[in-house]
């Protein structure tokens, strides 16, 4: 292992060990050793070089985790050919569409264990990407006419929550049934606000994936 | 202080220090020892002989929050006066008139600091309030066709999910501006499932308790 070499490398092996580890033990019940006995001979030093603590690689896990995520709104969000209502649409079809979501799903992994990923996943949803992707397209659909509401910042919030958080199944263990069901009410709740965004292709690859996951446990 | 006559009473002060403490401080950055300091002379050894560990009272605060919270629950769930819409407008009415308000929003708390509080009322929201508690009365409403819904745990679970956690001022710091506006969103994805339950008295009543919450900030 070059680690002086390609010091980008190292931190991506660390940071992928340690997601894999927090996801299987929890991360309360993770040590440094733990993750640097999975490195294949990697010393403490050397992890010890690029975070200053466990907590540190938490944040840089996490932080990895949404990078992906907020770059792929971003797109969304910059794009000139579609309405507020069809951005949002396609951002539900690409957020369950990435290949990455099968292994997100299939680490089987278990949040129950992790009250500060938890934490910090919530946070992030509600003060960087609510006001930052989701905000300025239902401000962009109620100057286009394709979202009605009076309260833009408060909607963007409850989509997020109730989609990032609720219908997570890293957050909260539901079977394939339960996915089903908070999908249909979710889907019920954007049309009490106008927005009928659900298609038939969006429900299949949602039953798919919950079936990856369950299959995964 | 009487710690032998009356174990209840020591208790119960433990857990009001502690709560404040908590809030005030977060729990992470509290330690028993401030506890104890913050008891009048009662020594540590008198709280070990109640709690094994600071973990022990954290559980201790949350189920005491819940408990009366749940008291509540029950009374109006088991009325036998009211059809099940009745009942959730009820509920909202309560829960946002209760003195104990005015107590929680003066702390000025701050779950912030406390990921272990925020899980845990999440996964008690989502586990136990939600199938216990609204359920019963969402299945009532169906069966007395004043709530229309397939899907009623889910349903119990997303209105609790934004009334308990996104609309909870000790969870996300808003401004009596933003609450006000979370509120009116929350009164409309009600409505979206035939829930016209929000009156202007429970508006009222929102206000004021969000000022509170400002003024002791």
């Amino acid at each position: 292992m070059a680690r002086n070499k390609h010091p980008e490398e190292t931190v991506n092996l660390i940071l992928a060990v340690a997601f894999r580890l927090f996801m299987e033990k929890g991360y309360e019940h993770t040590s440094i050793q733990d993750i640097i006995n999975n490195l294949g001979g990697l010393s403490k030093g050397a992890i010890y070089h690029h975070f200053k603590s466990k907590e540190d690689i938490l944040v840089a896990v996490t932080d990895q985790m949404t990078a992906e995520s907020n770059q792929m709104l971003a797109v969304i969000r910059d794009r000139s050919d579609l309405n507020g209502k069809e951005k949002l649409k396609t951002i539900f079809k690409e957020s369950i569409q990435r290949p990455v979501q099968n292994d997100i799903f299939t680490v089987a992994p278990n949040f129950h264990n992790n009250p500060k990923l938890l934490f910090s996943l919530l946070h992030d949803t509600i003060d960087n990407v609510a006001p930052n992707y989701i905000l300025p397209i239902i401000k962009q659909g109620i100057s286009d006419g394709s979202i009605e509401t009076d309260y833009p910042e408060q909607l963007a919030e409850l989509i997020l929550l109730a989609a990032n958080v609720w219908m997570n199944p890293m957050i909260f263990d539901s079977s394939e049934e339960e996915s089903y069901r908070k999908f249909m009410i979710f889907s019920q709740m954007l049309q009490g606000f106008g927005l009928d965004i659900v298609d038939s292709e969006i429900l299949d690859r949602l039953k798919e994936l919950t079936s990856i996951y369950q299959k995964n446990k």
